[in-house]
């Protein structure tokens, strides 16, 4: 098999002892002569699975099951936009607008109740977010909640820090969940659509302060997008996608084993190697600004169309696969989840200091 | 590895080379060094993998793409439940119950609007469902939709024709699509979880008349509730449950060259062994009427404990699984879907026999 170097934006590089484990068990799941993929989600074996993985989540994020409450649930992010708001907006919520994914959740809540954007990262053209200090001057109290994006994959931007808000706070977390150091127990809701830290695309997780549960908007609520019903069910409301949660289980424990201290430091790395380089080079700009350049999406661009050909053909060479940008944004965007290797990384930069010098 | 009989009601068997081939693409996807679960849902690859999906579904059941749209979506029929009448319930909806899935249906139409209730199978323990004679005398006209229940997992009852109704129809086909012949263009949405005789859970299907798209209800719908949205992106609204789809296409695939005459010929077959050997036994009693008797799942009872005990322990030695009844009926479901074989029936069949004889 060609070694491909996996920078795609998601669903995304997974460890390769995790693919192996996994399309085990799509064979032969634990020695039970059945596949994964026909066993019922009611299960002894996968009731097992979903515990444990659900146990490992709350584990990984410093939080007790006393206090949280974790969910594998349906839909993505997207059905997040939606239910947040249909969930918890009652009299006003506040969002701050990072980019696109924001943007879109923004569009969502709208559709439900008033929404105040306290920060609007259209004027600074996405390039930037608000520090602990910016977000500690935003007039954050009196909201039902306040709606967050952690990570913007597309223009390449990230909190690196957040402060206590002055209304309960949700938290979408997709892109960068478990690759840095958290207080988890910050936030009152958070969720993450699996495809990058988390496993295969097809689950999301959804964890939630108990308090938080209790401030749920009476409504007579569509099942599906109630989390009471899903809370109750323990995840089984209907059911649930058994092969992402399995894998996701597989991920999780991946992460467990190399500690989120180690991935941490890894990342740090690989960023610093890639914006390093960037940085001392002649042709390939860094798109955003550098108090909020993402660890996990890191986007440029190269103004000479010749040296981005050359670029594109040295990179075409070394099997880099998932490179380029988004359309709105351009240019390219190396995404450098958890799995990723630093040796990934330096095959990369080689290419960049090649091209460069070339 | 054990051979396992799998009579599960679902998530349930596949074909074993679906199993082999899935297994393989977790580990290389056709050849390209990169895992199924790592690779971009809107790269070439994949695009491909639900372009020939769509078209494989419209032509397994003999519909075109000029005619109606095949979408995979997320949230299972429970999302369905709700989407069907979000979309589509604005003066009143005519609903048909046939038992536990029905149930769910109706209640989540409720929220939304005003529900006819048709056919009320409580009235007869949900032992039967209409015919086809006894469908033409329901007072169909003048809904926005009549909505149905193609086969009951619960207590085994199916549907065997369906006649023209005088409402457009909205048909769940979770768990008997593809197991016999159906004229699909009598319906105006079919909708079915994959995880029966589709796929992997985490998708399902939705195909819609596209003279029906027009029909949907204008409200401010929230995008992920909202079939335009899911139709326009080409199911890429947001990202898909890739591993399912994929794994679904080579199910579909194993259909197609089986042909669906085969298939249900085979089906025929397997329901008539069990349901003749049942018949015949002095302790072993079916639960569904005879004229309604499902194909997919087969209840029954046994009433003397000693016999049902015998039973057990032989079904754990010849490694049958999956064959306890729903807690709502008790007692015994086989459930028979599209991959498993005439023999695991035959080893059932036998054990009835030996037990009944004992």
């Amino acid at each position: 098999m060609i070694k491909s170097h996996n920078f795609g934006a998601g669903p995304c590089i997974l460890p390769s002892t995790v693919f192996e484990e996994a399309a085990e068990a799509v064979k032969n799941f634990n020695g039970s002569g059945l596949s994964i993929l026909e066993i019922s989600h009611r299960s002894k074996a996968f009731v097992e699975v979903i515990e444990e993985a659900r146990d490992l989540l709350l584990k990984l994020m410093g939080l007790s099951s006393k206090t949280h409450t974790a969910l594998f649930m349906h839909g993505g992010a997207s059905l997040q936009f939606a239910m947040a708001p249909y969930n918890f907006l009652s009299k006003g919520a506040g969002y701050i607008n990072t980019g696109v994914w924001s943007k879109k959740a923004i569009a969502e809540a709208k559709k439900i109740g008033a929404v105040s954007l306290l920060f609007d990262g259209e004027t600074v053209d996405y390039k930037s977010v608000p520090n602990k200090k910016e977000l500690e001057t935003l007039p954050t109290k009196g909201y039902d909640y306040i709606h967050l994006t952690s990570n913007n994959t597309i223009y390449g931007t990230q909190f690196k820090e957040f402060d206590t808000l002055g209304s309960p706070s949700i938290i979408d977390m997709s892109s960068d969940i478990f690759s840095t150091f958290r207080d988890y127990s910050q936030f009152d809701l958070i969720y993450a659509g699996a495809q990058k830290n988390i496993g295969p695309a097809g689950t999301t997780i959804v964890v939630i302060k108990n308090q938080f549960i209790e401030q749920i908007v009476s409504r007579n609520q569509l099942s599906m997008l109630d989390y009471r019903k899903h809370i109750e069910a323990d995840s089984m409301f209907n059911t649930p996608t058994v092969f992402s949660i399995y894998t996701s289980l597989l991920n999780l424990k991946w992460l467990e084993e190399k500690t989120i201290s180690v991935i941490s430091e890894n990342n740090a790395k690989k960023a610093a190697l890639l914006y390093d380089t960037l940085d001392k080079s002649a042709h390939f700009k860094g798109f955003a600004g550098r108090e909020c350049r993402s660890e996990m999406n890191i986007t440029f661009t190269i103004e000479n169309p010749a040296i981005a050909e050359a670029f594109d053909l040295k990179c075409k060479e070394e099997n880099i696969v998932g490179i380029k940008g988004h359309r709105l944004v351009g240019g390219y965007r190396a995404s450098m989840y958890n799995a990723l290797s630093l040796e990934s990384v330096k095959v990369l930069t080689d290419i960049i200091e090649y091209t460069d010098n070339a």
